[in-house]
């Protein structure tokens, strides 16, 4: 595999720091955050020249370093009453502990632990910063889905709802456009779904219950008294989660965005394995195979762990758990879409992408393709290089489709 | 010289990028720009994917090739009624040119292209952006000063000053906290003295007349009916520049910061040529010694050449015009400072900057310093890399002085 491919199959053009791909990706990754207000470039490339190529415990000992570092700096810039510092600083605090998440052992008190520095950082950035934007709890059966909504939500005229991936946490849908729809003057609800966030350790995971949960959430927010139009926003998994929700509940949905619209997981999983896996394995035999491998590779290792937690099975079940979900039904989508397709995506993802799109389009003709190349910096996973030019194309479609941020009742 | 050296002698601390220390320090002054609505990550990494490290060349062909993607971006994004997008890409294109710059031959056709390109794109990204800025040719003898102020200047209550370096030009002072005063409430001038962005094509370099300059530029905001007070930021050499002012004019200026307060250039300066310099060589055996090396190194070429054109004098003679214009009268200076020092400045630089400090603070109580460690990310030479992080505490300070952005008149 070469430097510039991911272990689990995602690709990317560029080089950022690392030769390890999945730690190149995440680097990169940090490094678009630090476009929306998250730990600064020097404060983030102090923390990865303290790494070893390769080696994820070398990375979460940086990360937590520069936490630890952050943390003091919040709460000095607080006892001086400078809120501005205060508030950079404990959302920079709350980036390294994500960071550190990358590669910490699922399910461990430590890591228990890094998650609740995470939230505690995030939240008094919100609060030192001003931003009107509270945790919510959404009961679901016998846990919670874990959200931020703004505080005035009710009141809002459209809400932009984001949904996450596999890889996030609600606190990283901040950076995927819950900050840029507040300050654009919408409402915002960000919620993990069962598999996101902490989930896994109260028992939620990856499959059938993230969309029933995402229905969950979208019921309260109206049982909360919002009685507005609704934006679904779904990024990575997202893409099919959203799609899945469009496909049962279209109506309630005016406009539906994703980076990418996904039709069929079980197939883009398969062709995301390593392509040893490609074939179809017995599970036994691949998981033996991924064993293997995942010795040599300890940031696979750590990767695949961190899937296996998410769903609360093996890496050949994550499979058939979306198998089982099946394919979206292209002909019940019916809600005018934006497809956000950057070109280092991996090819069925892209092929996906324009196979709902056109099934779309069809229907609601004010869809629109927007395909990022590698010059314009947005062409990675969910276009974390360059977030605000996708931020851009999303609310000036809006706009033309009459969900500008109209002026609250 | 290890990869973390500056080849003229600005160390960091981080590594970014290169092994070349100038292209490191370049790239991680560019990112430290793209928190501040430059070039995104991505895009700026697409460009350094193409360069060879330590080749200057390849530098300006794959940012002129930046440069042009950007233009075309930006023409679309206009020709779709979408601003946001339009002024994003005018600015990503002006800081493509800008990086292009820091490599292209000095005086040549194709540089003074690009200097054209570099403003048109950055003014395309005010007017698209609904800034409230504009250009201003200030008069200075036969020539004149290129400027932005913002538009509403006379009615300001104060307006913040910011005065650059030895590789600056007037759009980089922009994200010197241009935008960042504006943004915050205060009025800005940003001002291209001689020696700085394209004065030395049209006769002006760097000694003497820059100080000059920088009395005829608030001469002239005085002019034009503004009667408030004036905040005066330095940066790098401005760190000189505005010491000179204090000293001379101090009683016209309600405050001063400096990264870092310089009081004697001509012994930075020494400091930081390479180890071979720092004897007393006669000027022809420097010269003869600096141009061995500059055949061995095509960057530090390239950078010698561009301080050459800036002072229109050989590498000795720079020094000289430092001594000439002496050293600082620190008895004479009498403005409340704020001394802004990362720990990665050169060991003369950080010295300099603490004895004006302690000189200051004897008769301005209210002077501060602050120190940026490596784990800010703001240790680099100018807080590049963090420069919201030095925002904070200038706009904290301000306020505390009273100076905070009052209403308008």
């Amino acid at each position: 595999m070469s430097r510039n491919e991911q272990d689990l199959g995602t690709r990317q053009q560029h080089h950022y720091f690392f030769k390890n791909g999945t730690m190149d990706f995440y680097a990169g990754w940090l490094l678009g955050y630090s476009q929306l207000g998250a730990l600064a470039p020097g404060a983030l490339y102090h923390c990865l020249n303290q790494v070893a190529d390769g080696d994820p415990a070398s990375w979460v000992r940086a990360f937590e370093q520069g936490l630890r570092f952050q943390q003091a700096q919040a709460r000095e810039a607080e006892a001086a009453g400078a809120p501005s510092r205060a508030s950079h600083a404990h959302f920079a605090a709350a980036t390294a502990a994500r960071a550190a998440l990358n590669f910490c052992p699922p399910g461990e008190a430590a890591t228990e632990a890094m998650a609740d520095d995470l939230e505690r950082s995030f939240q008094a950035g919100l609060r030192t910063g001003g931003f009107a934007v509270t945790p919510w709890d959404i009961p679901f059966g016998q846990a919670h889905l874990p959200a931020y909504v703004s505080r005035d939500v009710e009141r809002a005229q459209t809400v932009v709802v984001v949904v996450g991936g596999g890889d996030t946490h609600r606190e990283d849908l901040w950076y995927f456009g819950g900050r840029a729809a507040l300050e654009a003057g919408y409402g915002v609800l960000l919620c993990d779904l069962p598999g996101q966030g902490r989930t896994p350790s109260r028992g939620l995971h990856f499959g059938e219950p993230t969309v029933e949960a995402l229905r969950v959430a979208l019921l309260a927010l109206r049982a909360r008294g919002f009685g507005g139009r609704v934006v679904l926003v779904g990024w990575s998994g997202g893409g099919l989660f959203t799609a899945k929700y469009v496909e049962r509940f279209g109506e309630e949905i005016s406009a539906w965005v994703a980076s990418t619209p996904i039709s069929d997981m079980a197939r883009l999983f398969e062709e995301a394995m390593p392509a040893m896996m490609r074939g179809r394995l017995s599970r036994g035999w691949a998981r033996a195979m991924l064993g293997a491998a995942a010795r040599l590779s300890p940031v696979l290792d750590a990767s695949l762990r961190k899937y296996e937690w998410q769903f609360g099975a093996d890496v050949g079940a994550m499979v058939e758990r979306f198998r089982v979900m099946g394919r979206v039904d292209l002909a019940r989508l019916d809600v005018p879409l934006l497809a956000l397709v950057g070109t280092s995506e991996a090819a069925e993802g892209q092929r996906q992408a324009r196979e709902v799109f056109e099934a779309v389009r069809a229907r609601q003709p004010a869809s629109r393709l927007v395909e990022f190349g590698p010059e314009s910096g947005a062409d990675a996973h969910c276009q974390v290089n360059n977030l605000p030019l996708a931020f851009d194309h999303l609310f000036a479609w809006l706009s033309t489709l009459g969900l500008g941020p109209a002026a609250r009742a």
